[in-house]
């Protein structure tokens, strides 16, 4: 499968991410470009897009990027700084490039930004690369 | 607002929480318990629980651990590490304690488990507390 | 090799544990307790306990009881939260505790202290293990 | 005082920059370039550059980039992801970047490359800044 094939397949069947609305918008071996619209369901008590929403962004945008080479990648851990609250309303994009890939194991940086280029969140996550295929039969 | 006040203001609020059924089962000072089952519409690509619903839990009882003072707790930074998948109908907890609290910053450990006890995830959660105070009006 | 070689071995040859002086007082399968006294050469501009010395305590409990197993563990990623400052002539603890581990990755938490328990640092590693062997000659 | 009187400033009191033989190259507000040579004193048992090491580099380049605005930039957390070993001989630098500032919190990136260009580690750094100034008195 090639990365777009591989995106579609995980955009239409990682329920999160449906369930959300995000949307490739861009993706290649070891890059992704997710969107989300901060709607009302993700919200938190104090109003605010919840990080648990911000973190999934981040999260897709990594999975994607890691999983594109068509091997199958595990998410084996994830470090997320907080820089500024995202609102209702607004548009997000999670941008994921590979810093490092190797045999087994991949480190990728997600920068989650605002329309206007604010970074609200700035995520690094580390895959695990199993020798399986994705496979979408 | 008393510990159990501001969680249950949390439990009601938090739309994400809301959603994924998340129940805050205990919280005193500095501590939460937070519980929920995996279904359908948590499931990835990969038909396992997301790592984005496993960081939400750990996040909800992070965050009513950390507001249960009575002071807004702002998230600055969380690190997780997904140590085995969580499948679809198992209940996992979430249990967030306190390392170290300061005057502004506080340090929190969630661990995940399912409930054979495995642990699913472990997660640091780093918070910043404003002066100003919860408040449900 | 047993966990007490292992151990032996890399306090002796990390030349970095060597510097610092740490001391492995206890050594189990998945577990480590390692000593250091903060000295002048440990400290930064402001005058306390360097994070790059509080690090690599951390970093070395963590080494040796991800190497206890005889497998050679390679850190791939670590976390650190700074909890409290550490003071010239203090005696710090790193614990390493085993939270999981699988064939191929660990991960382990620990905590630094002072004699009085005070946390100074949260520590959380991930390690990769080889096939090969951990071997002293 | 400037960037470059606090960085020089750090690199003559930091005492582990000192013992390490690391050279701030280049400083500007939330910015700075480090450098460093592996030697034998840098190696772990296995004969490579020790990863405590690897994180005083980075680490030092990040307080060097968050204090450089004059006031106290205290390190709250931070993350690593080792991804190539660094062998004896060596030279490392690590550049850190500023993602984003507010009054209280800062969240700098830090790279740690060899001179060919290939990432040895990824770090994320946050800080607290403090009201005090930065002083060499």
């Amino acid at each position: 499968m090639k990365p777009e094939e591989i995106a579609k397949f995980m955009e239409e069947n990682d329920r999160v991410a449906k369930t959300y609305g995000m949307k490739v918008k861009e993706v290649k071996e070891g890059y992704a470009l997710v969107e989300l619209s901060v709607n009302d369901s993700m919200l938190n008590a104090a109003g605010v897009c919840q990080g648990g929403v911000i973190f999934s962004l981040a999260d897709f945008a990594f999975a994607v990027a890691s999983n594109s080479y068509g091997n199958v990648a595990l998410a084996t851990s994830a470090n997320i700084n907080f820089t500024k609250p995202a609102l209702k309303g607004e548009k997000l994009t999670a941008e994921a490039k590979e810093v490092n890939r190797s045999r087994r194991v991949g480190v990728y940086e997600v920068i989650v930004r605002k329309e206007d280029g604010t970074a609200v969140a700035l995520f690094v996550g580390q895959a695990y690369f199993l020798d399986k295929l994705i496979c979408n039969s």
